[in-house]
């Protein structure tokens, strides 16, 4: 392939991104997208930024890091009940850059920009003198009134979380590898090491809940920045809070065992981050046919608990009813 | 003000950001923006990504850091006709930030979301080991059928460009203050300094020409990269091309003052970038109405030349109609 410097931004825009554009796009040639809004539906928009060495490994997978990029920001679509519609990508690109690098970059995003249905639609491609970073602008559309907030949980309402928790924060540790993380690390299979490196690296967005979160929840949002400080976050906001029995976190089978291995992991389990699973509420009368219809769509749900009135902060108790002290409740950004 | 190690992200955006939401932006307490589509428009969306050392200097004024990444985005709304609905923001911090600073980023952003209706929706903040990074993705909106594109010129359409040319350019080149630049710099005035340095700090974007563009203009685009490269690319888009004589390009009268002094800067004028003006073309019957359109809208346009069918580069030519030969037609960004 050709050398960087032999690039423009416009050679490099036609060869990589263009073929990832929808009609909206306007094949990457005009200075914005031109996007017909779907009739009777509200528009949701989102966007993350990820840097390189903060948010993804500058080693990992070209492919790996858009899609993560990408599917970080469905995931903020799925839990608000939207459907994709497209994105803006900007790419602000290190010196030491390759053709080849892109080029797979490209064909991860493209490959999830199809499985999606969430076309290309514009973007910004720069230079940059710092690590590399992508943010990615997600437009998703839903039927009128039907977003699902953060702010609606009431009192009563049964708290449900789907997927496993704490995978991603566990194949973050085994990533770095660390020297005190050595016990349960080296004691791990393969098979159960791969499973937690996957689900860090890619996030899997559950859009398929849509139709559950439309129908019968009062409120969501996706897991990103760990369960404590994310449930701490939705509850705290319509002045609620709750006693979640730690047994009621859905965890994968790695996770069970590199727990048990080294039990002092659930801390990063509830507030490490990354889980890109979606929380939310729903009322009692409504939680039959809310867990009917995540079934329906092949989405594991866990009842984790109830919403009651309250100040105090979200809890989390063991078996025994005893309190268990987080020491961090969830990533912080600064 | 509080340490910046007192800000979790949540602090930070109620802090700073918050008061800056419109109504899409649901108080930024959610993981998305809502937005209603305005009935019979269609959306046009861009984004710029800003980077200190590339796009700006880190030691610009935090105000005018943030106003230059909004109105670069909403210079390309104006350019397509459309009107900002509002914008996303997403800003990589370096280590270094303090609260001082994001307060007064925060002003300058307000100030201009405020003035050009163009209120906040979402966004992200995160920290970067790298250099403050700025991404906006900016939402428009313009009637069906009524984006003026950039690949619609027509043979025979006269080209016009708004405001002066080569003003940032210049001001970039007085604020890096090179040594071969010292001829001209040194004999330049205060004020034309000044009128030049904030050039280059603060586009103006045009959106006061959207109705003359939406009703006379066959194709539009910004000038961002320099007008040889930016005009070069909306011809060669429609297999134009055009011969320009350099008399014809508007300069300000602190431009022509430095040209005066040093006759190469006109190499930095045509191809410099910065300048956030939009080229169009407007066919002959509908040249006289698009002045007339622009003139009421207070927006000054000057007519450049006309466009031709051919594959051959743009050409500049001196009033004697000698050629001109650019080293570089565009601002290159890799």
């Amino acid at each position: 392939m050709k050398h960087p410097a032999q690039f423009s931004e416009d050679d490099l825009i036609a060869t990589f991104f263009a073929p990832l554009a929808g009609e909206a796009g306007l094949r990457l040639r005009d200075d914005a997208a031109l996007m017909q809004p779907p009739p009777g539906r509200e528009l949701v928009l989102t966007k993350d930024l990820l840097v390189a060495g903060v948010h993804f490994f500058s080693d990992d997978s070209p492919a790996a890091i858009a899609r993560k990029a990408l599917r970080v920001n469905l995931s903020d679509l799925a839990a608000k009940a939207a459907e994709p519609l497209g994105f803006l990508l900007g790419l602000a690109l290190p010196a030491d850059w390759t053709a080849e690098w892109l080029a797979a970059f490209a064909a991860g995003l493209g490959e999830d920009a199809a499985n999606y249905r969430c076309p290309l639609l514009g973007g910004d491609t720069v230079r940059t003198p710092g690590p590399l970073t992508i943010s990615v602008t997600a437009v998703g559309a839903v039927e009128a009134h039907k977003m699902v907030p953060r702010d609606g949980v009431k009192a009563g309402d049964r708290i449900y979380v789907t997927g496993t928790i704490g995978d991603a924060a566990l194949g973050l540790k085994l990533r770095r590898g660390a020297t005190a993380d050595q016990d349960w690390i080296g004691a791990l299979s393969d098979a159960d090491a791969g499973f937690l490196r996957d689900r860090y690296l890619l996030p899997q967005p559950r859009l398929a809940l849509r139709g559950a979160l439309k129908g019968f929840a009062h409120a969501a949002m996706d897991v990103s920045d760990g369960l404590a400080g994310d449930l701490g976050k939705m509850l705290r906001l319509a002045g609620m809070t709750a006693t979640i029995e730690l047994g009621r976190i859905p965890l994968s089978g790695a996770a069970r065992r590199a727990l048990q291995m080294a039990p002092r992991l659930i801390e990063a389990i509830c507030s490490g981050g990354d889980d890109y699973e979606i929380v939310c509420a729903a009322p009692p009368a409504k939680a039959a046919s809310f867990e009917a219809a995540a079934a329906a769509a092949r989405i594991a749900v866990s009842l984790l608990g109830a919403a009651s009135p309250g100040e105090g902060a979200l809890s989390f108790v063991d078996a025994g009813g005893e309190a268990i002290h987080l020491v961090r409740t969830s990533f912080q950004h600064f």
